[in-house]
């Protein structure tokens, strides 16, 4: 009998908004798996480490620092290979994701590798989405709204015409590319009602008007644009 | 001093999906407070009920079954004000709140009533559309993939567009629209990408393709169509 892969989703990043399911997974897991990038800390990882029992194993998925997929296929492939082997053992293994594990999560390149030949669960998980909703006191749709989530990379062309049809518009990812997305929304008359949102549920969380976002952010960081839905029903 | 009300998302039916945080504000409420529709149990405490404990006062909000505005509204006004009342009291009240209270969440119209005046805490939880996606095994959005949500009780003109840009589409409370959406998919090309699920997470849950769904759906039911990602990387 093989061993489940279970991808389990871990939230935002406080410890406290993951799951019962998620929780009791990791704090009973003989062997747990992650991703790291270029050999930094895991952040998967240190969401979850309170519930972590001396003595897992923990299988570490180390992802190259790089746009070329080459090297991140074949990173996925020596991660998959490895919780086949511990799959092929009859044991289980609890895949780390931080957010949800198929909203934007690597987890799903594992899925894929995984899933034709092994029993495959995914716990979801709070995204970072309606965190960063819950963080700015911004209700996200309501009744018939239409909701759009983007990633910032993106080019201006491809996001204007989106960006125009969504009653709410999530920007994802946006980092490096703030200042473009400012613009953006300034042009499109949507600046003043864009609120910022990075490390949404960490210590080191900021909730600001998009005016007053730092021209260099994280990549965990959100733009939202709700254009005002009446929230009084 | 006031007390504080918190807006907890409870995640898709499954209790096991609550955060951790929602369990242990639940568990330690001395006010809970949740709608109910037309008198009918609510949704909302069921799958609240084995973390509530025996004494706990709870507020009822019964909202009428009717899409006019002003007896949901006179309901929100009642309910606010007996949160109220306890809140000015000086104790705390924790709102039950099916999925995520800022996605498509009645909690909405409370914290309109109250943010003004009281402190308010959303905790966010797993909604629908995650939950939905992991139980058909289906990722959601990848890399710079856009994702759109449509209310499915939208006309088919407002649809039409928006579902032929989105990368991947979730068409939320289906309910009676069924037969209708299924026909606009059909019209697109898009049927045959398309899953229905139903009541995730519970153990009514039913997970099928499109072609498959029945005609009359319940209000909890989803379609998600994903135009093929590259699930490999």
């Amino acid at each position: 009998m093989s061993g489940t892969v279970y991808g389990v989703g871990l939230g935002p990043g406080d410890p406290d908004l993951i799951t019962r399911r998620a929780a009791r997974l990791i704090a009973g897991a003989a062997v747990l798996a992650y991703p790291t990038l270029a050999g930094a800390p895991s952040f998967a990882r240190s969401i979850a480490a309170d519930l972590i029992a001396p003595g897992t194993r923990e299988i570490v998925i180390d992802l190259p620092m790089t746009t070329a997929r080459a090297p991140a296929q074949a990173a996925y492939d020596r991660g998959a290979a490895a919780i086949a082997a511990e799959l092929d053992a009859g044991r289980d293994v609890i895949v780390l994701c931080e957010g949800d594990p198929f909203f934007y999560g690597s987890f799903m390149y594992l899925h894929a590798r995984l899933t034709a030949r092994y029993a495959v669960e995914v716990v979801p998980g709070v995204t970072s989405v309606t965190a960063c909703a819950a963080r700015a006191g911004l209700p996200l749709a309501a009744r018939n709204e239409a909701l759009t989530v983007l990633p910032g990379p993106l080019p201006d062309a491809a996001l204007r015409d989106r960006l125009r049809d969504a009653d709410t518009l999530i920007l994802m990812k946006v980092g490096r590319h703030l200042p473009r997305l400012r613009a953006l929304l300034v042009a499109e008359g949507l600046a003043d009602r864009a609120v910022y949102v990075e490390r949404a549920s960490l210590p080191a969380e900021r909730v600001l008007p998009l005016a007053e976002a730092p021209e260099v952010a994280p990549y965990f960081s959100m733009i939202l644009v709700t254009k005002g839905a009446d929230p009084w029903l």
